[in-house]
């Protein structure tokens, strides 16, 4: 990370794994540095946006946890997919089976649910009961043509009690129960990265995404034509290193140094 | 089915969906002749072997069931998948992390499950909540080797009440988050038919295969040389006359109408 760091006018930054990580008691931990590192990139004059694929809470309660934890954020500056996936449910006339959290249903409070014409899914943790997946496959298998709508494509993410399974395995499940292709919102679809960009008003080779995911933040931001670096908190691995299709141009131990180093380069 | 048909020695049967439907109070329903077709065939002088996925129950508790429900079968003419993954997990030195349904655990009796170092995967029905299958993806993605074995690898089947999701569908989940590949034990494995046409003594060319899953039951009996019929009882879909790889070679509407034309050609 040096002289392209230099051309940087805006940062990209993913959530869960980078500024915290989630789960327990408190709704999640931060990680050492994070709150900090945000504050100095505000102070910094760098654009910046939150670009996560959360989808197990409505963006006001998932900004409020944030808040909570001490960080400096508003629901004005996170691209988020539920809000994504509402606009192009409107644009296609779909009206969506919800595979979801209970606590993101609100974010689909204006969207035509009845007699649905297609499934979305999200996170939905607990609610990816055997009841619940066997109820959002007869939809879809009942459909003339099935339309399933991923909300992120994610494996899996790190709470503090441990790995748990993310969107992207259910999606799997279903896509290949139904003989469908997800078409996926969310990183690392380029769309979405696209209007995260647009949203900053920076164009893609004046940004840098920090992320913890190799395929989702990493890869989709760099097809994206951005640059990607990866932190080692969150959910990466070591094994990461060795990924056979994707290579950051960066490493850092977590979003402080990441910070610190673009910082010092500006 | 004509010509080819007088040429057989065996049959193979499929259970679920072609003796009958699975669910429901009593454990399921009869299809309507075909408790006799299998008298027909027994009186007939071919060899006769049921070639199940089965995996929600142990051999002795499934044919208690298909007895109860007026059928002539016996333990030991049942060919079926949890046997076959016991001979290869003691043939490789493996200790399972079992994911199946309570009533099949059983089958696994004598087989050491301390300290896991890999997962079986079989219909597990309710068992498929969150919490196991994290569980499960634990056991896979903190292993140096993924070891993922699965129980067949249906995409769905039919209950009285309703299409539910098939033990395929997990395993793709699983398959995904944690980039490996299942080994399938069960329909379509061509190991699993070639097991069945050796207790049968009966060379593949001389076995015809009836079913009612285009891919498990006559993809995989084709790939074996075997030829293959598709009841339009169970889990048949008309979508599955278009199937784009597997082309049955010859439909009937039920077991008893396969029985009747093959016995017609004798």
């Amino acid at each position: 990370m040096a002289a392209w760091a230099r051309a940087v006018r805006g940062l990209l930054l993913d959530i869960s794994g980078v500024l915290y990580d989630s789960g327990g008691e408190g709704g999640g931990v931060p990680i050492a540095g994070s709150a900090e590192a945000v504050q100095r990139i505000k102070a910094s004059g760098l654009k910046l946006r939150f670009c996560t694929n959360e989808t197990q809470a409505t963006r006001e309660k998932f900004v409020k946890k944030l808040q909570g934890l001490g960080f400096d954020i508003s629901v004005a500056e996170v691209t988020a997919p539920a809000p994504a996936a509402c606009r192009l449910l409107k644009e296609r006339g779909l009206r969506p089976h919800l595979l979801v959290h209970d606590d993101l249903v609100p974010e689909f409070a204006d969207i035509d649910k009845t007699n649905p014409n297609c499934v979305v899914i999200g996170d939905a943790a607990e609610n990816f009961s055997y009841a619940n997946l066997n109820e959002a496959f007869r939809v879809l298998i009942g459909l003339e043509k099935p339309v399933l709508i991923s909300l992120g494509k994610g494996r899996y993410y790190k709470e503090t009690d441990g790995l748990k399974l993310d969107v992207g395995a259910y999606m799997k499940a279903l896509e290949y129960a139904c003989d469908v292709q997800a078409e996926v919102v969310g990183k690392p679809a380029k769309a979405f990265f696209e209007s995260a960009l647009a949203e900053m008003g920076v164009r893609p080779e004046q940004a840098i995404m920090i992320g913890d995911d190799i395929v989702s933040d990493v890869g989709g931001a760099q097809q994206c034509g951005m640059r990607a670096v990866q932190v080692r908190t969150g959910k990466y691995r070591p094994s990461d290193e060795n990924h056979p299709q994707v290579k950051p141009d960066a490493y850092v131990n977590n979003l402080a140094e990441a910070v610190d180093t673009i910082l010092s380069q500006m």
